[in-house]
């Protein structure tokens, strides 16, 4: 959908918490009494989980409650319900920092999209374990930081890689065929907030090499899954997945290169839905919504 | 997704009016102020129309207004807002009528689905204007009425349909290809009630024989296209669409053979997404809810 | 693609070996000296493993050499190649026995696309473990033999139903969703003649209520595959697959809803592959030509 | 497929002539009898039109025929068939120039696909009617022309452009969202050699503005089809298409945003297979090999 940026400035609530009796009631209300306008509402119940998920996009002008006092203010007007709130604004840019190995393709795709206007985010600086791609980061304007991996200095290089995403104010980490491993640490710290591209049909093919694996096993069709990283290896919750043809015709290289336009497609959307403040995330699973 | 039958029976509106502030709000008040609790909600708001859409679905155990007056109860409470409101019920099942040709293969999806429950709907009525479909129809349930169109007596024929769709308390007529032309009256009557399924990607190819223009064309997809019977015909509102691939290697009689298995599926999604009522029409196109 | 029936009866070689220069010239010189035209040919060759794969149609009116000879003429004639030759005439139809559990879905998409000739198969047997389905069976032509499966006397159902297999000459037993398991003897005497589906996008999910899995994972994408059985439960040459998109409003039984379709469209389109002689099995792979 | 670049060089045949007995044996029997080994055939018969397409690749080392009387030879040795025949070589590199208006997305993706060497082209020349890009292409590497239209000298820019097409003596030239009509003259001097993406799924929506169109239909998928140029606007041979689903909760914008990455995925499959010498173009339709 395209966001109501023309009518000023919106915000948006992303909530969670157990199933009740009038919960979109309750939010719906406390928007209409201080003056607010709902532009977007999708409520989800998970009946199985009895978890209720709302996100409510509405206007900001006029508004009777503070940016910086909207989460409280919804909480003590929705009452002790256990939601979990989270509140972003149309008109602050988030900033993403992209990380890269040797495959440009995911992220050329995203510089051209954040370039061309097609993502509204910032995108300050890209790092990569290779030096290979400076010189055409820095055409397109990010800082590019190159960042070597040694069997030796693995905690140093994500120390470093920790600093750099701090000073520079990152709010989303692609991970754009990176492909090094990050300790559960980092993951834990930056849970919700990395987003990796793992180049299978998730959960077929995790690990390493799955064109290859794919091939051996003589399946039909490829895929791509963009998820959260987690501390489980390709095992975090998936946020967008799609699959293309293949044949006997098809040898690991043609997987390959057929692999890279989904890769990109994916990543895309997923880093969309993200920016977009469509992702619920709950327990190892997602709500996006459209 | 799953309806809420679990629950006790439910209720939907299914609502259009302008667009305004405070309408989500509005719905969301009455349905909790009555005692009702939302088991889901849908909005979208057209903003280039600027009409606003909603789909309520709701508990009625204890529901403080009677079904038979919920729409007034709403519209009163509401206000002058010029709202369209329609009322469903989960435990009312609708009664659908198929009209079938010579060609089988959506009726007998159709046929299977009711029999095996997969669509909640009630069956009670197949009419074709051709006799060879009788003994399985009658073996599976439906009574099956023969009713031959002769170019003298297209009138006759009609009407004597209509009189039995009235005398089956039919909601839903499906014309699963029926390759009969309804007059103009006969649509308008049943607007928004009449589902077709149309063997191409409309609007490319309308009109007759869909795939041999499509095999002329050299086009490397074909589709199917379910939409709502409109007084022009293929140009009604379109429910539900979707294509598969074909080559050169595929004759007019593949495409054929590859079309139908759209058919039934596009087809058979549309009715399902009727019956549970989550399409509003608007003008000559449609809201599809999830 | 269509056959070429309508011009009289033609023979298809399926063929496979270590490749080698000349193969495609002596296979179509072979047809050519012997008075046949060849109306379809296609060619693959892994490179990987050097072999060479090849479906040759063509037409026998006034061939050179009689049916039952034709394979060892062509094996005299391209010499000590070590080449695997199966022979199929189009105006030999194959005999298909269905085996079904309580989920009927596959089994009555099967007997439709019989009954109407979409697929050009004789179906004299429909073999199931429960009594459920036997009215609409008999109904539709074929005969239904209920063998129920007992702990205590597995076998002796298995030998059971291999003798009716083999009096009805079966040639290729369908497992439409089939929940027994077949003892490693049986699947070893009819390797690359059973084909089974699998509601998963296989390897993702093998083993137990796939969708079960996929709901717990939280995938975007459910999938169906069909494949040949083999000693390894859903390890068996994969033949065909497909998924559809879901979301986090689906709930388990919506994935089975859902995943019907597809296992419905997937095991029909394997099926006409294995009936039109464009399978290859070549170890745990398969080579589907168009 | 991947080519057998490894093995040292391959010629293609393209052939086409009225279908008779013997073709695939006198071709097979021709690459034979000079000593070349088919890496690749594949042949396809049009029996409505009794038209016989092949496609054969194979070996150059110690062939016995040089590269430039290889069409002649094969025409003499296979007789007055009236055989099409075309010659490619797989270590003859094509040149493509893309022609580029205002919207850069497809020219981008090409860009990046020739720098990384995933499409096997020499790309030497941009040119649009906008100068909005040198800065980029001309970091990557090729010569930007900027040839603006004005209303009074169109025939003028055209001549440019095939000057400096000749000049840089263009194999290819790929109309990248390039919104500027060629004269019949040029669309026949060039006929199968330009390819054009259109952003509909043709027939539906040709001419301008295809997006509005469909979402003033109110379509569930918008399309984009690859095709070659022809005299009749967006009516030319379909070398691919392909679609993506969208709902109501679609604007334009949102449908020209999706449909972006449509026309990108569509143009650069379209262009590997004219790359690779695998479309065959028969009137207004097209073969196209795998």
């Amino acid at each position: 959908m395209s966001g109501g940026g023309d009518d000023g400035p919106t915000a948006t609530f992303l909530l969670s918490c157990p199933d009740q009796p009038g919960l979109v009631r309750s939010v719906a209300d406390f928007v209409f009494r201080h003056g607010g306008n709902i532009a977007h509402a999708d409520q989800h119940i998970d009946r199985q989980e009895g978890t209720f998920f709302q996100r409510v996009e509405f206007s900001l002008d006029g508004f009777g409650v503070p940016r910086t006092e909207l989460a409280d203010a919804l909480a003590d007007e929705t009452g002790d319900v256990g939601m979990r709130i989270d509140v972003r604004f149309s008109d602050v840019v988030p900033r993403m920092a992209i990380l890269v190995s040797q495959q440009a393709h995911c992220m050329e795709d995203l510089l051209a999209r954040w370039r061309t206007g097609d993502l509204e985010v910032d995108l300050p600086l890209v790092i990569s374990n290779h030096p290979d791609h400076a010189d055409l980061v820095r055409f397109m304007g990010p800082q590019y930081v190159h960042l070597p991996v040694t069997p030796e200095d693995r905690q140093g290089q994500e120390s470093e890689l920790s600093r750099l995403l701090v000073e520079e104010r990152i709010d989303l980490v692609v991970l754009a065929r990176y492909m090094q491993i990050l300790s559960p640490s980092f993951v834990e710290g930056w849970r919700g907030r990395v987003i990796n591209i793992h180049h299978s049909f998730l959960p077929a093919f995790a690990g390493a090499r799955p064109y290859h694996q794919a091939h051996l096993r003589g399946v039909k069709l490829i895929g791509a899954t963009a998820h959260y990283a987690s501390e489980e290896l390709d095992g975090g919750p998936i946020i967008d997945q799609d699959v293309v043809r293949v044949s006997h015709r098809d040898a690991v290289e043609d997987l390959v290169r057929k692999g890279r336009d989904l890769e990109r497609v994916v990543l895309a959307r997923a880093v969309r839905a993200h920016l977009e403040g469509r992702i619920l995330l709950h327990g190892n699973k997602t709500v996006v919504f459209d």
